[in-house]
């Protein structure tokens, strides 16, 4: 059954995040319902089990729709691997490097990675944000000129510098998964799921933006100690560590060797509402400006922009 | 009953190390016999079924014999809350500030834990590694003059600056915790206890500690992608991360503003005979010489000094 509708699934590490949407013959989108389940590392059935768990109710409705993956899904400790593109990279390409494979008869493709080396050394890799980055250039013909530097906070945050369209090099920084592995599971925080207190968030950050030496190792048991010497009140625990943790993280971009912070009128920011709003708050300590953008909005955008440039796309026909 | 026995247990975060000493009428002590069980954040059990499961054949055998608690048993996430006493202190001053109560019917003793503050802001504490500094002083009557640097690698490193036989100041890093949580719950680690690797772990110090900018946030995720572009075998990648983590300690200590690390000849390494090994490793990438003494002599060296000078140790008199 040829449809005007698509699966669009944005499958990280966390959370699976999948969308059913449905495209006008103009081109425009709307989405018609999303659903959330387990990512890469929390699922408990398989990868087809998952999915097809997810998605059934919306296959039985639309039929064999285009179903389209992305983020971690692809990685080593994913369903299939798909390939890394290396940098530098215009994230249009992607559309011809698309994986796919059949189950359950339905045919289903996985977006490529993006991979960039950092001063001839290490390699650093993106997964899941290569189509919001190409969602991001659809929002708005003036994206694709100039030099933008794009920070998108999630489980890993990534820092991409980009350049008249391409992604030219890339940071990751594990500041999300260290909050969860530290809020749940060490000895700093007693009392989980707090409510965020932006003021302490804001003390937290100003504790590792300022600090001369970011010495992270020595001042992070700093969160317990305030505690017992009630100079942090456990309730505002939390937020305190997210504030310490997104700010060595800010900090790191700020002396960051392969740009220049100065450089750039205002970084752009592309998350989950909170997320967003805590790194533009951290940014705005350092007197920074942000441009926020909401990741659902460029996600659906990335996964729509596969399927409107049809010419490219042989590959997702069905 | 008198007895010239005692059992001291090292209740730390992860484990519980319950040694029975003999001493002799010269103030000589004898390790009788060890046992290991489940640290403060580990236990299923309560504390009290904990301790008495584990020490009953000793009590049956000896009576009642002095039983003398130290480390985060003594703390808010402990049995008994037992006082933090501020530096500067010498650690002999502990013998005062025992903690007691009982428990079906035996005495039991908590040692205090000790605190200081940090560029007259924030906290620090330790628990248990004082008595491990009560037992290195009694080591060398040398000791008890000058100044030292002591790094007490553990679930937690301390970096302990002594002079003239007292605690000055100390500084705590996470870094066993986190390789424990990165090593067995991040995407970084996928093959877990994995053959130590002296060549990588070198690799991974020499990265940290010779970074400009100490990004930690930012490069911890190499770990990941050098796995991804074979830079890093899997087998590796737990010795890498321990070179990673305690680089960054070491980075830190050798940079602390709080002391100036080419006035000491060398550092004192008081740990487990492996962790030491590797601490005394990253220092000498920096060309620091180390004189490494075993944690368990000197732990059961502090504990036996708590009573063999029984003029000032009343509480501990049964």
């Amino acid at each position: 059954m040829l449809s005007n509708c698509i699966i669009g699934i944005d499958w990280g590490t966390t959370y699976l995040r999948a969308y059913l949407c449905e495209i006008d013959s103009s081109s425009k989108s709307k989405l018609l319902a999303k659903k959330t389940d387990r990512g890469v590392s929390k699922k408990i059935l398989s990868f087809e089990e998952t999915l097809f768990n997810c998605i059934e109710p919306w296959l039985a409705l639309y039929g064999k729709i285009p179903i389209i993956l992305s983020g971690q899904i692809g990685s080593s400790i994913g369903w299939h691997e798909a390939a890394y593109l290396p940098c530098p990279i215009n994230p249009n390409e992607i559309r011809s490097e698309l994986f796919s494979f059949v189950a359950r008869g339905y045919n289903i493709s996985i977006v490529p990675g993006i991979s960039c080396q950092i001063d001839s050394e290490y390699y650093d890799v993106m997964r899941g944000e290569e189509l919001q980055i190409l969602g991001w250039l659809q929002l708005n013909p003036k994206h694709a000129k100039g030099r933008y530097l794009l920070c998108l906070p999630g489980t890993h945050t990534k820092w991409v510098l980009l350049n008249d369209g391409k992604i030219q090099l890339f940071k990751t920084a594990m500041t999300g998964e260290l909050f969860d592995l530290l809020s749940n599971q060490s000895i700093l925080i007693q009392k989980q799921n707090t409510p965020f207190n932006k003021y302490v968030f804001l003390s937290g950050a100003t504790k590792t933006l300022n600090s001369e030496l970011d010495e992270f190792s020595h001042s992070l048991f700093s969160v317990r100690s305030m505690q017992l010497f009630s100079q942090l009140d456990k309730n505002d625990a939390q937020s305190f560590l997210s504030g310490f943790l997104i700010g060595s993280d800010v900090r790191a971009a700020l002396n960051a060797k392969q740009w220049n912070i100065s450089d750039f009128d205002s970084i752009e920011v592309v998350g989950a509402p909170h997320l967003s709003d805590c790194f533009s708050h951290a940014l705005a300590i350092k007197g920074i400006e942000c441009t926020v953008y909401d990741v659902e909005k460029v996600t659906l955008l990335g996964f729509v922009s596969l399927f409107v440039n049809q010419s490219n796309a042989d590959c997702i026909k069905y």
